[in-house]
């Protein structure tokens, strides 16, 4: 069995034909983590607490990565996403923040790709404007939460 | 001392004024590694075996995203890259992918958020082809392994 | 009450989620004008009367971007826009061009900001294409007309 | 009678209003060449049968460029593919590869514009990866094959 | 005399030929304005008082316009920018903020479209967050202040 | 020997490094044809006189066409061109249009995949804008005329 979707039985590459497909309300939610020096954190927080612009800066960044997703994944078709979230909750303990987007369409499918390229696009986005204060930064844990809609059914990590 | 190089002395976003900055050769290499169950880097490698999509296709997008990561991440400068390549070394012990991603150019800022953005859109390629058999994937570890070139000198991280 | 739409009730920016609305037809005229020297309105018009192409160059741009709006305005959804105009009214009196942008289709969520881009793109290609001659020009007046469609109605500009 | 459908009465460029229009199933398909001398379509099917790269990338290339096919032909509207296929057929008695693609959505307007400029990504692509080795490769015989859906009805190449 | 330079002898559009000319360090200033209601005002700065997101949002939308000015007007070189600053002057007298942004680079080609790019790109985003409590706004007086090197020489705004 | 420069000695894509070259004076040239009915090419000669629509949309479509040519071809490297023209010469007896591109800058890498680019698009414009009056229309022949600069010499096509 060929669970490679993009991939058709001769073994090229192709967008998957949804062409045929219902639309139905479709949601995901994906998360990740950027870890840092606690140092580093505290400066971001500091800056947040004055006025928000790293985060708000990656908020940005996510959301209009999320909305060319397509642009930016070969084989994703072009969707008009109606909502996208990202917020962020850090954590003095762990040195780090957490990043977590939602997406939502009605559709003819899902958006995983476009809430797990909303997290990507905001840990880079705070990457860079940290970098010059740290090099050692690390994104890390990026996954699908959970998804609804379409034939496949819902998924919800276990975790 | 402010360390948040893209917020001035007002707290306000900016792109850093790189205008006065001399040429040099800058170069970055960046990786981080997809976790996936055995059965799906099995299934990766078999397609490799065969004719290398999964991975060519990743490789694409990680080169293509590189090339325009001043539209992905805000603050970046626009630069005219002259070299990136992005290689793959699966583990089938770990059962995971690790991505390393090489940026070079002449000019008067760094490449680190290139190589940084090239392997997340690998990263994220690998994800949307392969998820149809596998939601359970993870994208870790993406960081900055080394960079040379301009005035704050050479970086190695220490692992 | 909060009247900042992008903004939700924690001070964060947003994308307003428009999954659940109606698609319904929506449309939207914007205008502007671009003010120059008599000398430099004579010159637009002598070239369109030979081949239009200051003008037409001016319409192309103003469509283009207004197909791209979602990937200028950060907070804008992406839409299939349906329709799209742009005109032109020379008046060699008062020594300016005027813009008129119109946008259509059947949606979620309203063209106002896709007319607007319209019009400044638009402006901005005349700018362009006569700065040589004239740097003196100035852009003025970029204003929604009226928009109907969706639960908040119609407007038309009080003038 | 105007037959030029994007220029209206009064002679200005103008993107077809299709706001009115129904929701149908529309497919197309296009065809290309690109003619080599023999040793360079040798060195092409050699690197495919080790592992598939320079058609691979060319196939992906056609994938991407069908997907933003509003942005690089000015009047064209955007529209959300929900299929994209590109195939080639290698013919080493007359040096040549033929190119195939094939375009789909439900949707108000046609796709034959999506399905052309992936045959031209494509070959372009081709020739990119190969011209150092030749640079007499030309690009030929782009045409639509067939179309179906919408008002206008199907229309099938005489060949 | 042709004072339309990207227009030749026959009437063409053109990009202007900029490849003999040599790398000086170009830059420029552009002004514009958007009036709103006198409440809508207060909302955007009682809204700054706490995040600042309204303009740090049409901020990072002038900076990240600038950036692809090429993409947006048809016949602008690509530049390389090394440095974009965008700024808000709040009027409440007046009931407008002003909006200023200044570009630079070292160059063939001065940056004043880059400028009067980041200046609509900015005051369009202001407008798209504001919009569900004020349509009246008015964007205006978009012009070039300053400019400097090239062959050309410097240009001050009398005002 | 490979020959294949976009592929490695291992198989794998890459983009070819050549931050070590010189920046030279690149020029290049390629040409096309888009052929079609009779009737098709007198209508957009007719319109041609009328205000040069078809033929000016195609013309612009092409500039910035090759503008992104790095967008749009994989492989490619962003380059800032410095110049880029696009002819059109219609030929009444053959019923058919060629489209010549020239594109220049200084720098590490040639710009035949930008001039090629230009014709390739500025053709597929063409066919967007008549294709409600003729669907049998074929694009040909582009391939490059002549390139000068860099390590590999001039090219100039034997024909």
């Amino acid at each position: 069995m060929n669970s490679l979707t993009h991939i058709d039985s001769d073994g090229k590459l192709r967008m998957v034909d949804v062409t045929e497909k219902g639309d139905t309300l479709r949601e995901a939610e994906a998360r990740g983590v950027i870890g840092m020096q606690s140092s580093t954190l505290a400066l971001i927080l500091e800056n947040r607490a004055k006025k928000g612009n790293v985060l708000e800066a990656a908020r940005l960044a996510g959301i209009m990565a999320a909305k060319r997703t397509s642009d930016i994944i070969p084989l994703c078709h072009p969707l008009s996403l109606t909502s996208v979230e990202v917020e962020f909750s850090p954590d003095e303990e762990k040195s780090e923040i957490e990043i977590t987007a939602r997406a939502r369409l009605t559709g003819k499918t899902g958006v995983e790709m476009e809430a797990l390229t909303a997290v990507s696009a905001a840990a880079l986005t705070i990457y860079d404007m940290v970098k010059a204060a740290d090099k050692t930064m690390v994104i890390s844990d990026i996954r699908l939460m959970k998804k609804s809609g379409g034939r496949s059914g819902a998924y919800i990590r276990a975790e």
